[in-house]
């Protein structure tokens, strides 16, 4: 399925067309023309497209493999990138990754996507049905600006929602740390570090765009990309601010438990030693021997007792000055 | 509300307004206008001055949303800086972080903040008042070049009280390390680390204005410049040794405590193992056999007691030539 | 042995021979002449196609030895390339390397590797054999291109299967884990970092070859180049992050480990703990001291034994409520 | 207080004198004129100099504050240098820091310290004084670089003292580490990433110093610069390999002190494991039972202690094969 | 000593002499003249060579002091350039460092060691003195490119000699550890970070040489330089694999000995724990008590007997069946 999307300041046309045949016919050269194809069903399509819009065989197989971090890649026809779109989940804390390649010639613009409904792209579509903001008096390089723009805005979303997330686990660990914090730690570290390896490459191809896009990208549409440049930066300083935290949260984590564990093992151990003494005693005096004078004495067993609670005593006194429980 | 200062060698003006058209109506090219801004209230005077100033629509959301790190970007009317300014609560440790913006034009300075009152700048408004100093001489750029000034001397004095706490805490974890030291390294570590982040780019900034600014900034400000650059350095050089040592103050936390609670476990386990074999001789004679000679023996109690003396004595100089406890 | 492919849009041939004077006899200008030599039977070959080809002295060198990391240089006559290509054994998770070398002039290749048979390169001279796509038509450069771009798809490979082995890992670290997965992170560690050393060299190398590489490497074989060069991007940043989630796995396996020890040794001191303050009191009244007025009484044994019920309740109690076991 | 020293081939004259002014007045064009400053004492003079000199405000700053990190900046009167004397205690195994400032202009050198006596310029002021070596001969850049140079030669000084004393701890921390070396271990680290914290930036300093210090340092002395800036690179070089080995020192140190810690507790665990179950066997035969046939049997208390004996003997065995202890 | 060594490709002499004035006598421009001074013994020598080379003071400096890392600098009469030397002591595991300083001319070589006999570099005077190979043709150059070839092939030896241990060492570490091992690998990572320091400056020196080295070192010998170069770089990437192998070996040995110890103190806990209860039972029916119903019954031993068989059966289960041991 391709999404067809004709537009110009006083001209809207939104169609979605089953064979590419149809689209590349209603081409206008005076007009923006937005392609957002699904490369989810068929290939064959591809092929054509990539024929009528000169496309480079390499570059067909970027858009089809996903193992790509982004890249971007200028050509004599058009300019190519290629970056990931992040979806959170928000209950299981996985962050889901969908490639989005673009292709952007001098008044057509080729966006390619896994899947085309619910996704972050529409903000955007309705903003140039109704003509809203300054997208349907430029160019098709400001709709890419703005696509890629509204990708990065995601990026914020999800670092926001990490940052929370690690606030929270932040409370628990310095308050009662449980085992269980070690796996959600380990998680959001894995992938915090994924998101990171993603949004990486990207600020030096949006830099590389910024100083060899000409003449794809027109001086005008500099200060858009500088801006998300600077969003860029911010978002992979944070993710970057976020692992060091989770390094340290794990630290301070085994720290904690390990703190813990300790005050238990001490307290039982100093029990444990206060009666060892006393039970010897107390075994001396069950012993069977025929001449043991301070067992026939009146005085003995209690004698024993007030003996047995100043040993107790003595030792819980050295004990606490000692600070060890 | 909007703060306006409008000043040159002979004049000066301080007027307080809370709509932007008497401001703008007095605008006075042959002297300096500065122009404090109030963000906190309302923002439909932003898109008035934006209009007046042409600010570029990026921009306006830059001086109102506050996840940008420190940025600086050169437009044909006039340059634009973003920074953080700091404050230290002393009592909780924590930082605060406010950002201000500032638009620098020919003859003018707009700047941006949440709250007017009680700030860092009445320092350099009393200079101004008060004819101290340089300022009244010079242009915009260096009443640019002092606020920013300012902002980053705050910087040191947070890294000194930073510096200060950690001399404290180390002192403390070279002494009598407690498991609240735990708590307060890992929160300065984060303030630390938040610091940092917010002062890393400044620095690149800086310098950016200084080989970048012209004409905005003039060659006589650059020496300022460079001093304000040399100060952010040593800030940013001295975070990062606080949070080295911090990470060490940490590892050295957990070795001291590790180290106290082996030294305790080990004297009551040394405890227990001398009287373990006591305990187990004085079961041998509490047994009921009918044939056990040493009990019918006179010497049989005296004897075993000196024996158990020789016994924990022997251990208990084994033990202390191994340095067990 | 060296097999000898020699092809052009309508011409292939393909022979192996044994010794290189035959080969060197055929070498036709009017085609592309690509040899293929297995360097592990003998040497004296090498120094008679060295002198055909002006190899230089150093370079025979590089070709025999293999303690060298991948590098490029270019002569005057010629491009010299050397690279590794791994070869994955998935029982044993161990990854051997073969060194490739590889000399491409004008209208011939040379490539010189250990051992011909069953390797990576078999699908390359499937397509020139059968004229598939585009390699019959392209020169030499093409070729090599071709030959690395194989190379490296190994590369891609052996990622992946890291990848999934460390998903696995990762999954019984988080679950149950094991003290023998200890042996497997450090195995899989040492693997990959040994990888990372061998991919780490040849980004630049490749990148080298792009701006340096006329007039071996012609314009339109640039795009292959910048393709390989981004797929080894991808690999080596792939395999940095897998590089730190096993330095990661690692310290989650630890502190699994040492969790599930403390729970063992804290249930158990527990147990202990609760019967000592009880077996101490059944040794007091196993004493034989002929004036004890306690167990002259007929309460007396129930009593006490309502006495331990209720130390053990007691200490039972507090424990739990203190969450120690 | 102000040491004046005046010098030319065939000339030397050295002064203190309280007052700037009359130093001022005896400035001689055709020699060099080295003033050596005390700013521990007053500030007025600063002015006085600063107003003679040309001295821009922010160096006056730079002089009298201490914050900063070595810098060097370029004038047009003159050249400005700020670097660290290091003084090393070998007592308290403490560095202290002493900011010096130079001022280098055509034929005059402006050197500012906080106290003159018994500084490490001593050297320099008695070769002037007695001709000896080049320092006569040559211009007040070559002064400049000797001061600096004598200056550095005291950090390889510390340098040298810092090694000797990790080679002495490493040696204790393989043979009988004890706790107190923790902290000897973290004291050193913090003196050497202080030291390492002031030394960075001079490299760089220097640099700057040889690429763009022309007019005020010749090209005849450039030579000088650069084994400056080689013993500035090795001394950095050094701290850091000194910083990794303390980090190496201090993990070695706590890993020494668990497994002394395992062994101990290894042995008295052993101990305590072997007399539990005798403890037990014994406890048996101490009840009261009327109904124990083994009690009544003349061999039952010498079976018992066989096999006793047996039990001990065989976990003593088995545990010895285990290599427990 | 001075051992001096004459030669053209016709022509060669070696000499040694205690003088310099001698040597200097014969020396010839029309020949390549080679001076392998030992500098361990007598400096005044050093003077007479270095009026007659015109060598600058610091440089004699830096061939007298040992302290410098490698480094090259590049006068108007010649070039100098200085390095390790590395020996390897396989008893020991020791690396014995000396310095060996060169100045290269046009026609003359001057190397200084610090002791002449059975170095590394016999192997090149025996090819000079039997005219093998390239050098009797080449220049002074060329012998200077060799001899630091020879120089960095040895790095190569000790680099394999490390991994080859390292190789051992991590056999032993997943098998069976020991706590001698720790000295091992800590010696081991001394050793690595020493040799590493030597060689990291290298390759930049190398470079240098390569690109600022006219007209000292000729375009012909470049591709020597180059393999020295790559040499270097393998060699350092190498130790810094080993360097981060000995890191992993140090977690995994401390994890392994850990564990270890972990199974002994649980096994030994379990035991310990399985006999309390038991323990505590036989001490209540030890109890004197003189209204003790069960010790009057005949069943009551056996019924005690099976009673403790079942607790001790049910919790070895119990313990089981968590993996307690």
């Amino acid at each position: 399925m391709i999404r067809f999307i004709q537009y110009a300041p006083q001209k809207y046309r939104c169609e979605t067309h089953e064979i590419p045949e149809t689209v590349l016919s209603r081409l206008d050269r005076s007009a923006i023309n937005w392609l957002d194809i699904d490369i989810g069903a068929e290939c064959t399509w591809i092929n054509q497209l990539a024929d009528h819009f000169h496309l480079h065989v390499t570059l067909q197989d970027d858009i089809l493999h996903h193992r790509h971090l982004p890249k971007s890649e200028i050509f004599d026809d058009h300019l190519f990138m290629t970056l990931k779109m992040l979806r959170l989940d928000r209950e299981t804390m996985q962050v889901s990754v969908e490639q989005v390649s673009m292709v952007l010639g001098g008044n057509y613009l080729l966006t390619f996507q896994e899947e085309l409904q619910g996704d972050v792209f529409d903000e955007v579509r309705y903003r140039i049905e109704h003509a809203m903001g300054k997208v349907r008096q430029a160019g098709a390089d400001y709709l890419f600006c703005r696509l890629m723009g509204v990708v990065v805005d995601h990026y914020v979303e999800i670092l926001e929602f990490f940052r929370e997330k690690i606030d929270e686990l932040e409370d628990i660990v310095l308050g009662h740390p449980q085992e269980k914090n070690v796996k959600q730690i380990a998680r959001l570290k894995k992938e915090v570090n994924r998101v990171r390896r993603y949004i990486f490459p990207l600020a030096a191809e949006v830099a590389r765009l910024m100083s060899d896009g000409d003449p794809w990208i027109q001086r005008a549409t500099h200060t858009y990309l500088r801006n998300i440049y600077d969003h860029v930066q911010t978002v992979y300083a944070g993710m970057e601010n976020l692992g060091d935290r989770l390094k340290d949260l794990m630290d301070l984590h085994l720290s904690r438990i390990s703190h813990d564990m300790n005050r238990v093992m001490k307290t039982l151990t100093v029990v444990t030693t206060i009666f060892i003494p006393l039970t010897f005693l107390a075994g001396i005096y069950g012993m069977n021997f025929r001449y043991m004078p301070e067992l026939e004495q009146p005085w003995g067993y209690p004698a024993l007792l007030l003996l047995m609670l100043g040993i107790a005593a003595g030792m819980s006194i050295w004990m606490w000055r000692k600070k060890w429980f």
